[in-house]
């Protein structure tokens, strides 16, 4: 566990310096104070986080975490589970919604197997061509969680350190070094299951209220899957003061892989934008393991899918858009990314009243 | 009246049938049938406008409007009147936060002096760059709206005509031809009183709920403006019938012409992005003109101003964002641009089930 804990040390607080200074700067740009609302505050938790007080967002990064679950054998999903690896191919060749968005945004995209139940074929036929892909492969989906733990102890900190590891190999790789702000996104069917009981264990809210149709249930598959996941709650009873262990007994590889990251960026300082539904149950692991993490988390959607009102609640976050949204990926990510893009750049770029001559407030 | 009846009469219906192609490609992409939520309606709302089911945002056209107002005078507003000319020139100079906002989504902003208190130098020494300034002044403000009309029948008509100008001139100056998308925005101390003073006047609303505190006003401020657009709307009593009369005793110069935008833009099948509450006063007086240009306008963000709500919902717009700003320029509407640009991005890049070997729901 040498590597979270030493990540997690590194967690510092917010430079209230940096925030004090950036407030002040937004002050004095040509505009009624506070006229920019959210823009201003996102701004100003960028500086704290940064410890920059006019900090440039440039260097993007999402990634996108993919993983299988062994609970989707229990119908917890409307498409069949091959879809998973079928759609990491579609992220390495660039035909998915989250590489549309992300070079709409000028982000790269990284694609991460953290348990894909079939290996990526990425030799030179495969027709991939400049999206980034790693493998920090767990196994080949998770156990089934209604019959026992996802995974062992042991994998469920494999998987967390392997987020760790992804983050950190981004900041050395990427020439001149850093990454300014990064996004987290999922890929796995069956994930909402896992996070639907994870959400339920960590916040308290009935099965019920947090469970959601995923990619499309009817009503009879809607209620199994509450089914399912109060059947996983009862079978595994995690031990609450050990977010690894609700990892271990409710998670996914890519859950665990997700919580990693963020941990990561916070203790480099890195603002991270969660996406919906799933990186919001990886936020309550990362969360559970630090809270001080909150401070780092931007959230970008609220998304359709029923859980997650209530995980951004209990972490004490407000989403920045609510676009009836819930596909994953990180597209809700990127869209946040672009706006802290531009938050960023009104507090560097606009000129102040006194630069411009103009009038105050009488 | 002429070449306004003549552009209402060129507002044609939304085209179905690239409704019907953009909603069936839509549900052909690499993703759960609705689940990019407001990114995928949005993009069958722009084919409809467009008459075309894969249409490409690359012209984006920001046009802010600037004018002063004989209310002013009557302090109802925070700022001193010689804003609106000094915030022209910060436009001019690329420091304002709608220059800021342009660049970041790759737009040009138009500057038009629709009736500005005082003469606009941009001589060769006045440090303007690249943007564009479009001179339509109608006069030097609007008269009291508390004594009598704004201004005059006629120069009702010639606000709204200047707006059809400034947009048809933008589409044949653009080399290569074209408008894709745009945007409107206001600058003008006071002018959120006659915005006020329309929207109760129009949607029925008291002047209580739809009087806002502007750039800054304290609680004394906002009593004296409700006062002041009680007045306005008895000594004026417009004509319920004639948008043009209400605008002639109630508005703005910068407000026909923004509707003068919205109109030529509906009937170049352009989508129109509208901004906060005063460009959503023109949008009730274009609404007023005619009915049809409610599928053309895209509404950007609910603006923290008390009245904008009202307007939205008279017209029958939900705004795509909540982001408690309130500034004007069109700000607003160039996050709104941007994210209609990410929706038509998203039709036309994604992969489909098909091309990309995904296998559809079970």
């Amino acid at each position: 566990m040498n590597k979270i804990e030493e990540t997690i040390k590194g967690i510092a607080q917010l430079d209230r310096g940096a925030m004090e200074a950036a407030r002040a700067r937004q002050d004095a740009l040509t505009k009624p104070q506070g006229s920019l609302g959210v823009l201003e505050s996102l701004s100003v938790k960028v500086a704290g986080i940064t410890a920059n007080y006019m900090p440039a967002i440039e260097k993007k990064v999402i990634i996108t975490m993919a993983a299988d679950h062994g609970i989707a054998v229990e119908g917890v999903s409307a498409y069949p589970r091959e879809v998973t690896a079928q759609m990491v191919y579609n992220f390495l060749r660039g035909g998915a919604a989250i590489n549309v968005l992300a070079r709409h945004i000028g982000a790269r995209v990284v694609v991460v197997d953290m348990g894909v139940a079939a290996d990526i074929d990425i030799g030179e036929d495969s027709g991939i061509d400049n999206y980034i892909f790693v493998k920090k492969k767990i196994g080949y989906g998770t156990a089934n969680i209604s019959k026992g733990g996802a995974m062992s102890y042991e994998d469920a900190i494999r998987s967390i350190e392997g987020g760790i590891e992804v983050l950190e190999h981004e900041l050395e790789h990427e020439k001149g070094g850093g990454v300014d702000i990064v996004g987290v996104g999922d890929m796995g069917i069956g994930n909402t299951t896992p996070s639907s009981a994870i959400t339920a264990f960590i916040t308290g809210e009935p099965v019920e209220s947090v469970t959601g149709r995923g990619t499309g249930l009817d009503d009879n598959g809607l209620a199994n899957k509450v089914k399912v996941i109060k059947k996983a709650l009862e079978v595994n009873n995690p031990n609450r003061e050990d977010a690894i262990d609700i990892l271990a007994k409710l998670g996914g590889f890519e859950i665990g892989g997700m919580a990693g990251v963020m941990l990561a960026a916070a203790a480099h300082r890195i603002p991270v934008v969660i996406d919906g539904f799933i990186s919001g149950a990886a936020a309550l692991i990362a969360y559970g393991l630090s809270p001080k993490i909150k401070d780092y988390l931007i959230a970008s959607h609220l998304s359709v899918e029923a859980g997650h009102r209530a995980i951004l609640n209990y972490i004490g976050l407000k989403p920045l858009f609510n676009l009836n949204m819930r596909l994953g990926e990180g597209t809700g990510a990127a869209l946040g990314i672009w706006l802290v893009d531009a938050a960023c750049r009104i507090l560097c770029e606009m000129a102040t009243f006194e630069e411009a001559g103009v009038s105050r407030k009488e």
